[in-house]
């Protein structure tokens, strides 16, 4: 018998509790022991609920207990989850988690903690929910050189994406509709403004460098200026607008970017739909391999807290293999990216098109009548600023996935 | 340092001791020390190949040198792979594998074996390639009873099939194109009857089920009959085909079938196209999981096969978990499965499948102009068959996915 205690109980640490006694025969054989949740630390008390009897208050019950061997942490946010992980991992306790804000940023000290102290700080449920995605790069595609990890990394701007694609709405109406079924926060700025997505595919850098990757670093752009033209446009050129998470080892460094992306309907990733995420992984001797699935949502985030919980048990007093050294890896300045860019300018601009940007195809909507789309060459990001800055009737641009 | 053998220098053998040179630093870096090609055993000989020196053909060579504690067998076929494989267990050397008929045929007792020895077997390449599908099932979805996975696991077919789709072509025609590129073997039996996704699904339901399931008593039907009349009607209920393996487990038993079917164009399946394969697993918990890759190919599944020589040689002296049972599970008798069936047949049938099967949606295609097709609502497969054997007009059927 392994007893765990669930730091937070919202959606994700009701849904770990949930998960360990709805599958508690299964999750037994497993582990090769029962797992029972001793302690809910919260800070609210849950009157009525079956569980009620386990919510604490005081984490020093749990880190003094020396029964409790491993801990869900499905707090969130920085303090006091970072905190109470610290003080767990010293006293030889594995810590499990969703905070993928958290691991963004002090996952390569949580990691040298746990292996200082031999036992474990696993994370599979920051990225991805429940798709399985942390174990796959780690224990799978070990013998893989990883090129180019390129997700769908945040439900909610998928859905609305989706939502906008499907019924020719503006992100407004539908964001307010996101946020009347849940699926969008009524404070929806770390969604659709990308932050989730740069935090996430931060984790997923730092684990193909093997280094730490800052996500203040990552050039960062949500989907706030989409619109049904946008969606027009892609549909005449045969595409899917998607807000991507790039990650690529390109000859001379890493780059990591967020950003809205055109990508043509060949792209497995421009059939993920609505609330679903999907991680595109190539590696030089796999080529592609792609990981689907549920990235948010108590049960499936919650499935990946406990298999990693599942983990922790049958390694007891060991620590698995997780390269992240806490070195800082300088990205590629992301000026210097190159990419083809999907714009959309004045009828005016027609003469100057052709001069910056050499003879394009012009994709004309009879909805747009005062405007054209046309796709640029490969360039820079900042050659590209200089010769969008050049089009008086510039109105934007949407970057293409190559 | 580590040293390991070889067994079989053909298309996967050649790509195993690729892989392992070209990204040896890596891989060093992954399994904490160096590993390196000692043998490599063949009935051929390579003059000219740069490892020719390797060259060995006596297995006994291999048992008997201590350097040697993992060894890769990419022979393929039963024996003598299994003797070896047997030897090498019983002599604590461990054991991947790209396999699968071996897999299929022996795999929990090869399992046992390397247990009872503390060494490992282990088969990430005998299913899906490079796709990570064995450890997902193992180690990442561990907290999930899975309710069904859904394979399209056989490359060839899928490449016919997808080809069929785009061309309008006939099999036969897209069959003689395959063998010309290499992407179907000379004799494409095992591919184009499902033997092989036969032998990939009850390697898949085993791990599902945690028991043996025995390759002869899944419903195989492979995809000689399918033709460009049902790709007109497939188009034309906005559905695609693909050769599915399925495993479920249903309130009553296991069930586990190969079959062409018609599944819907939000089905995500539906989108695997050419020779990529992909495997969908559903979990009570996390809901549906999706792995996408290159199913075979010399490259991606050499690659399968060193990231199990990676994990051999991190977890030397221990076994790794793998609950697959000897005892074999009896599968749900087929003829009991229910379903719904898409159904050609002549026009002079109309009265006739009225009273058989009720009110049905007739698909009229003015290609086909003496015949009709419909979908039945759902009934037993020996239900089904007992109604088509009562239409004088029948043409043909295909499985509908649900």
């Amino acid at each position: 018998m392994v007893k765990v205690a669930v730091m937070g109980y919202g959606t994700v640490g009701s849904g770990v509790v949930e998960v360990l006694c709805r599958n508690a025969e299964l999750i037994e054989n497993r582990a090769g022991t029962a797992v029972e949740v001793k302690y809910i630390l919260d800070i609210r008390s849950f009157p009525g609920d079956p569980h009620e009897d386990k919510v604490i208050h005081d984490f020093e019950i749990i880190l003094q207990d020396p029964e409790i061997r491993v801990i869900c942490e499905t707090m969130g946010g920085i303090e006091p989850a970072l905190t109470f992980s610290r003080r767990a991992l010293a006293a030889g306790k594995s810590v499990c988690t969703s905070n993928k804000e958290l691991v963004a940023s002090h996952g390569a000290e949580l990691i040298a903690l746990a292996e200082e102290n031999r036992c474990n700080y696993l994370f599979e449920a920051s990225v991805g929910g429940g798709i399985p995605i942390i174990r796959p790069l780690n224990t799978a595609l070990t013998a893989e050189k990883i090129l180019e990890i390129t997700g769908i990394l945040n439900g909610t701007t998928n859905y609305i994406l989706s939502k906008m694609e499907k019924e020719g709405a503006k992100f407004e109406e539908v964001l307010k509709k996101a946020q009347e079924k849940g699926y969008a926060e009524r404070n929806p700025q770390a969604d659709v403004e990308g932050y989730d997505a740069c935090r996430k595919i931060a984790i997923l850098a730092s684990l193909m460098s093997g280094k730490t990757v800052d996500c203040r670093d990552i050039y960062t752009e949500g989907i706030t200026g989409i619109t049904p033209e946008d969606f027009a446009y892609a549909k005449a050129l045969g595409m899917a607008i998607r807000l991507l998470a790039v990650c690529k080892a390109e000859p001379d460094g890493y780059m990591a970017a967020v950003s809205p992306c055109m990508l043509s309907e060949d792209n497995p990733l421009s059939g993920i739909h609505n609330v679903f995420n999907a991680v595109f992984v190539c590696g030089n001797m796999v080529g592609e391999t792609m990981y689907y699935g549920r990235g948010a949502g108590k049960l499936p985030t919650a499935s990946a807290v406990v298999a990693d919980v599942i983990d922790c048990v049958k390694h007891q007093g060991t620590h698995i293999w997780c390269l992240w050294d806490r070195e800082k890896i300088a990205l590629k300045d992301f000026g210097q990216v190159t990419g083809r860019f999907f714009v959309r300018t004045a009828v005016s601009d027609e003469a100057a098109v052709e001069e910056l940007f050499g003879t394009v195809e012009k994709i004309r909507l009879p909805e747009c009548p005062r405007e054209f789309g046309f796709v640029t060459g490969e360039m820079t990001q900042d050659a590209f600023a200089r010769k969008a800055e050049k089009l008086p009737g510039f109105l934007s641009r949407i970057r293409l996935k190559d």
